[in-house]
């Protein structure tokens, strides 16, 4: 596999900016893979996501964030440089239900994702032997109420000491509160069993078959402090019917969360999501 | 094309339901064509459609209700029967938008529904020549907010005397009344621009621009007192991106909006669907 | 769970089928939970699926073949009746990919299938450890050309010993031999990697990538001796693009095939399927 | 609406070219809008789409190919430059189904497509009242074994007379000759009602329907000499039953025809599409 370096930017919109980037890399020696672009024409900003070849590129890798900080000054862009050579790390936040973090593991096994899984955290012990199976360490952190904050704190200094890049919420049954969210930073990622902004909060399913929908969903979004008001990373539904029961409703939207997920997942970890304000751009 | 007759009954679930009804075809000679039932495991009600050949039947259709009410009467259903060979009339309502009233007049040219069109309604002079070259009689009514009383009045008592079935709301800009609603009944169909419950009320379109959802919808209901609250009908979605702005979320809608009403009217038209609370059954 | 007898039947179309079989059970104390049924109007051939109660009915499950034989003998009928407390018997052939058979033994976990496994059959040593997670016997028949007879031999008696009723191939790679087929029955699932008839035969990614289809497909069918001309019991596709490369349609059809398999499983293990000639009736 | 240039070119991979190409359109005063572009990995080609706007351009459209050229010859590249401000000239061809050129007719006028219809061809009179609704001129062409060689000689020069850019055959039930692609070129859209490579040729939704597929699909692609087998632009299919007919299939598969001939025709007059050898690069 190539080293490839990765930039993704966003600025207000100007003459030039694409070729001003791309002979950034050219003048380099780097040899653009792939590139792609947006311009949001309602609030004219622009988004780019380039990925070159570092292999005869002039510059280390360890000097490139250096090296463009002047143009990302003059384009008063968000900007940050990623490397395919180092892998993302992971943890995972689970509780009883296995589907979605049980899709994770099998697609990580079969290198799907770019990614290293250095620990799975858990409310609850029952997941301990498949977190066995891949051999990754399971740490169980019951949450009662008034344990929450001490409990979320021993998280955070384990995702510190881990060096966690992404936190993955696989059917994980408790809303972090304000101060992990805080401490541990905006690269979070849940999945909501429906089609936001329908049904959000408990028991999506259970709402689903009251209003007597026709279809059911699943959303993958970042978390922020608004419960289920994150920006949507993947969506997709699934058709039911009168005959189809809660139960059967459950069934079905399984299969969609850990799909959902897992797309969502791989979009974050080969870096192809930009996010801007309550949205994503997502580069696919 | 057979005359047949079509049984839609609902009744608390007891044994022997199927039997009995079944017999009662049997015994007077009709052949039964399609039969399909439902129960409600959680309340305990059966739903059944069942279609049968009209050919031999010893009872003439005019007699057929008053030879199924004892049965009707001992299981305490709520049921009606409708005949193949007779059409029903449905009035479409619109406003200035062609693309669902189109769709369904050139389905109709095409015998997809066996429904006929006596006369459209709108509160707009915009689609008179459409109308025309169907021949299907064009009324305006303009609404103004002091002469919505009036002109509702004025549609209730055209549609009394046309007979009319059917509502039909193709991207129809009003609310209905609650006087309307309770003097033309339950039977009226209205075409949602957003998978509900998700973006009720106005500028569905819009809504979802601003939330950043992955997939846009449309849902047919039947039109209730609570605005977009009504039993669904049927519901689809279409995938989008970044790039959509909020006039390409209007333009890929159209196409959703269209099928979704069609196919709506296509099950209301076949006599498949059983209204029960806030769902529907829909025998497809 | 209460005990459900099923009755699949197809015969000639005539006058008083459901009305017979349906007082049939009433008459002997069933209550009719499922009724299904479906005229071939071409060929006039009827079909029909119905469950009902045993709790009360008069006959025990051991007599009711007896009882039912003068009816399916009048009308001229294939019929046969299942009883939901016996949960069917499945093995599961599979060869070196991992993904279907993992599916399958992660929902049997979840008592999604109405089913017992009792062994595993693989022509390679590779799914060992996933078997024995499951604890499931895993029987290894290395099949070269000039040993596929004698091991197809050892197969069907291992098959007979078990008393199997069904066989899933989860991307098991050899063709059965007819005289395999003809052992066993018709009671063999597969899974084909592509929507069915398009790309017959060997890698039907590679032929995939090679036309620029836009979107592939897998299909789940009954196996026959012509190769891939089974009845279909399900389909499903995902669209693709020019950016992906057979690799990744490699990875995006594993989705579709573990999905696809286990929903004709579910579908094969509810009794929910006739198969007539080339095609299937699913009453689902 | 802004004035914008299209390039679409694809020549052999090497360094430098999004760069080279972006500071063409640069140092020229030109201001990129939208820039896509494709690397096939196996076959070592680039693909580029980008657009800018021509306002601030110091080149005039009339000068811009050979301006380009250079570049284009250091490259070795097959390129072509569009303008947003001149619209694709596209004669339909048709012959009795009208759905197809329904569609697209309405989209034309919702101003969906950038693009003119001089003129619509056929070789039945059936649709003429259609074409005089809309104001186009309708050429009717009977087809007889022996009058197909000089009709199509007439219809190409009526083709050529109206700088006709684009044939789109909205159910034109004929196979052209080679005579005629060779004289009019390789722009000519087909829909096929199946979703191909399955069901090749003659009456595919009875072939759907034989073989027992759980779904059918519409296909539109470029036309060329084997019949079918042209570079795919969009597909799409639709979930059947057993309860569907041959008649059933032809009404959910017009739905799906009509939205796969218009989506290609849409990404065709956007000018998104690259043709290579037997695939399309579609940047939408």
């Amino acid at each position: 596999m190539k080293k490839t370096a990765i930039l993704l930017l966003s600025c207000p919109d100007r003459n030039g900016l694409v070729s001003r980037i791309s002979n950034f890399i050219f003048e380099r020696g780097g040899n653009i893979m792939n590139l792609d672009e947006h311009v949001d024409s309602d609030e004219k900003i622009f988004f780019i996501r380039v990925e070159w070849d570092m292999n005869n590129f002039s510059i280390p890798a360890s000097d490139l964030d250096e090296a463009f900080a002047p143009l990302g000054k003059e384009f008063n862009a968000s900007w940050r440089i990623e490397f395919t050579d180092k892998k993302l790390r992971v943890a995972l936040f689970t509780s009883k239900y296995d589907h979605c973090i049980q899709e994770i593991l099998w697609r990580q096994k079969l290198e799907e994702f770019p990614i290293e899984i250095p620990l799975i955290i858990s409310n609850h012990p029952d997941l301990q032997s498949l977190a066995d199976q891949y051999n990754i360490p399971y740490h169980i952190f019951p949450v009662m109420n008034d344990s929450k904050k001490i409990q979320e704190e021993r998280e955070l200094s384990l995702l510190k000491k881990h060096k966690i890049d992404t936190v993955v919420l696989a059917r994980y049954m408790q809303v972090l509160s304000p101060d992990f969210l805080a401490g541990f930073g905006d690269r979070i990622i849940n999945i909501h069993h429906s089609f936001l902004p329908a049904f959000i909060g408990g028991n999506p399913y259970k709402q689903a078959y009251k209003r007597g929908v026709k279809l059911i969903g699943a959303t993958s979004h970042y978390v922020t402090e608004e419960l289920d008001e994150g920006p949507i990373i993947n969506q997709d539904i699934i058709r039911i019917s009168h005959k189809d029961t809660t139960r059967d409703l459950i069934r079905k939207g399984r299969d969609l969360e850990r799909l959902v997920l897992a797309r969502a997942l791989h979009l974050h970890s080969e870096h192809r999501i930009l996010v801007h304000g309550k949205k994503t751009i997502v580069f696919d």
